[in-house]
């Protein structure tokens, strides 16, 4: 199937079966994430991976109580970069010099570039930029799952500050931006035979 | 291909060809970004699909003089919404009856809760809120291309104050996020032939 008719048989699944998924289709949405695109390609964040019931449990009541949580067969947390500074600059520019067999002076220019791009931001406006990248992640992470047919719920709602918490984010530098959880339609989910809404293209889109 | 060889394949184009991209294929992109999911499914952003070479050479200046702006075939300009209030929930709640064949008051709870959503946001969280979902978008627009086999560069590296005023977007409620130039790579990009950067699993994912 392509991409397209994967998107149109995804939704957002409001209650799962409690089946899981199996390594093997975890591992191709886990390295769809790992694939996603980045600003810089810094990967400003860490996505916990949650099968525990019992960790699932507690993060049932810091998400408002909407039953994928405990339902699903693992839970998507992405976290992003609280803060972060010359010394993770440094890190992903030895890493791109050790995969790209490139000397360390020659990626210069760019570490330069990015220090200095990032320096122009408030500790708030890093933490915004770094939170805006899980986006992206969660979009191709998504897409991902529908292409092996696991059902998915892209979800803000959730209380953020609980889950960091539960999950001892911030003591990692992180902070829970959104969830995914991953698993099975319920054969009695009501928003399952339901048609997609989505804005006509001549609103959604302007040619020039 | 799947979805992981298509992530493989394609990479942050940084010189392109000038090679136009076919509306078929150009629609496919479109139609993508038309079904990425959104908080609430509200789309609260426009999308200009730019061709016209005048406002591409203007646009130019505004991003740095990157040269994939004008080589590009296409320049997608993805714009949120600045503000809204109950009347796009009106609409939205409309368009879901709509399509749905739904009562407009079985929706009424819905239409509550997404507007007791906003209400407690101050008016730039909800700039922000927007702009997050945009992201989202990005991430499916350039999964799609690459399934057409139409590179792409997703950037953030623009002025966004300019491109606003150039494209008249803040009078139309509109503030541009991010720009995806689609084309074709040119033969001399240097990045085309580098193996890709990413984050080792064992430092990206945390298994609970």
């Amino acid at each position: 199937m392509s991409l397209i008719e994967n998107l149109q048989w995804r939704y957002a699944t409001k209650k799962m079966n409690g089946e899981k998924v199996s390594a093997e289709k975890l591992e191709t949405i886990l390295s769809a994430i790992q694939l996603s695109p980045s600003s810089f390609g810094f990967q400003p964040y860490t996505v916990l991976v949650i099968e525990d019931a019992a960790t699932k449990e507690k993060l049932l009541a810091a998400s408002y109580n909407q039953s994928q949580i405990s339902d699903c067969s693992h839970l998507l947390v992405f976290a992003s970069w609280i803060t972060f500074d010359e010394t993770q600059v440094e890190t992903f520019i030895k890493e791109i010099s050790a995969k790209r067999n490139l000397p360390l002076e020659s990626l210069n220019d760019f570490k330069n570039y990015i220090i200095g791009s990032l320096s122009k931001l408030t500790e708030e406006q890093k933490a915004l930029w770094a939170a805006k990248q899980t986006y992206i992640a969660l979009g191709i992470a998504l897409a991902a799952a529908a292409e092996v047919k696991v059902d998915s719920t892209p979800m803000e709602g959730f209380v953020p500050a609980q889950y960091d918490e539960i999950l001892g984010l911030t003591d990692q530098n992180l902070h829970a931006t959104l969830i995914l959880p991953l698993g099975y339609r319920h054969e009695g989910d009501w928003l399952a035979s339901l048609p997609k809404v989505r804005r006509a293209k001549e609103l959604l889109f302007k040619h020039i």
